[in-house]
């Protein structure tokens, strides 16, 4: 039997974590690391800074290699199917690492960036696990979001009173446009700047990378003047660090 | 000089507290606590023990009381009118207990339900103080939304995959409808159960109330199925306690 915790961690601050992530960490005999690319070993290092801080020496900590996402980039070509073939990949790692390290079972756990709700896989991943046979029970730590940290950085609420707040990606934002009658969108998953195929007249933004992190970058103003700096400096940023997670914010304002 | 910490604290469980929160908690000179209309006494006791809890003697507890909104009730009337009319009654009750028990300025923490930016207007009061002249800077701490408590509650992810999700109100359900293209709403401030008033077919619901808190209540399930149950059971919770917060996620499913 195996009981799998996925626990939010926040946007990489350790102050971001919650007692209660703390305590599923301390109560884990086993924590999965993902290794991902070579250029985004900082987000490896991160996670492995908050075990250290935070674990005793009865939990294990293991590093497993993540699959890459196929071929045709993150924000090309077929999208739904080569996540989903990407997921069914990612699967069979967790399944092998859980297998090698925990043979007679236990709490594993899972260090999932932001919350495990929004925009992450790990849920539809622990039930391709489950549909495969594994005898799973999952809980859920929820942590703070980056959507959470980028309104906290600029001091600014999420909503308009008593106003929708419409949580989009940026390759939604491009196919679907700006729905008439929300005047606010959260924007995440956005590797392309979809904010610039937007007419701008009467939009605000405000941006923000790495949040929470000490290489915090934040924009804020017109979308008029503003956008193209967040483009370049944006392209700036990803070169310096060798990736980037941005996420932003668009808010019709009156006229 | 009046710095003002606006620390989101969670749904009432201390586990939600964050190692951010912690720690302006302990670093403010003076917390103040709103005491509303008194059968929601819970609330000023679960605040009251999270101080206990949290800080060490340096931290000056002070309850002031929070004026009413006026005579028409939460969910009826010329709402945003209300609304504001409370804000700014609210503002002049902070400005009031700030003066009296900081006047020679310092650091003053307000421990908001939940995160500072969704759905909560202490931001909003704030400016309503900068506005009235008080030399304020403001901090906002991020903490776990009832949205993040509810989907963590059932282990469920707020999106399906790369799709947008719109966070509204009840009132705005009641008055704009469920938009064509958006599968998924999640649906707080609503005190009249919205959801009755949809075409259930094809949808699921995953509610909750109390989330985090010693008497959390779940139930989910097909709207058509369980929407009048969880109306027979809000009332009953509500009776029971006094008082209710819930929130809830509705999606449309593939038919």
């Amino acid at each position: 039997m195996i009981h799998l915790d996925l626990i939010g961690i926040g946007t990489g601050n350790p102050d971001h974590l919650t007692r209660a992530a703390e305590r599923a960490m301390r109560a884990a005999d086993l924590i999965l690391l993902p290794r991902k690319r070579a250029d985004a070993a900082d987000l490896l290092d991160l996670r492995r800074a908050l075990c250290a801080e935070v674990l005793t020496d009865t939990t294990r900590v293991v590093v497993f290699d993540l699959p890459e996402r196929a071929a045709d980039g993150p924000y090309l070509g077929p999208y739904l199917g080569a996540v989903r073939d990407w997921h069914d990949a990612i699967a069979a790692a967790w399944a092998g690492a859980i297998a090698t390290n925990l043979p007679a079972g236990g709490r594993v756990a899972l260090l999932v960036w932001g919350d495990p709700s929004l925009y992450d896989s790990s849920l539809r991943i622990a039930a391709r696990l489950r549909r495969g046979g594994m005898a799973l029970t999952v809980t859920v730590v929820p942590g703070i979001t980056s959507l959470q940290a980028l309104t906290a950085a600029h001091a600014i609420p999420l909503n308009t009173l008593a106003a929708p707040v419409l949580v989009t990606t940026g390759r939604r934002l491009r196919t679907a446009g700006w729905p008439a009658d929300i005047d606010t969108l959260a924007v995440m998953l956005d590797g392309d700047c979809a904010f610039t195929t937007l007419d701008p007249a009467g939009v605000t933004i405000w941006w923000g990378a790495y949040l929470g992190m000490p290489q915090q970058a934040l924009a804020a103003g017109p979308l008029a003047d503003t956008g193209a700096a967040i483009v370049a400096r944006r392209a700036a940023l990803r070169a310096v660090h060798g990736w980037i997670m941005d996420t932003y914010l668009l808010r019709r304002t009156a006229a």
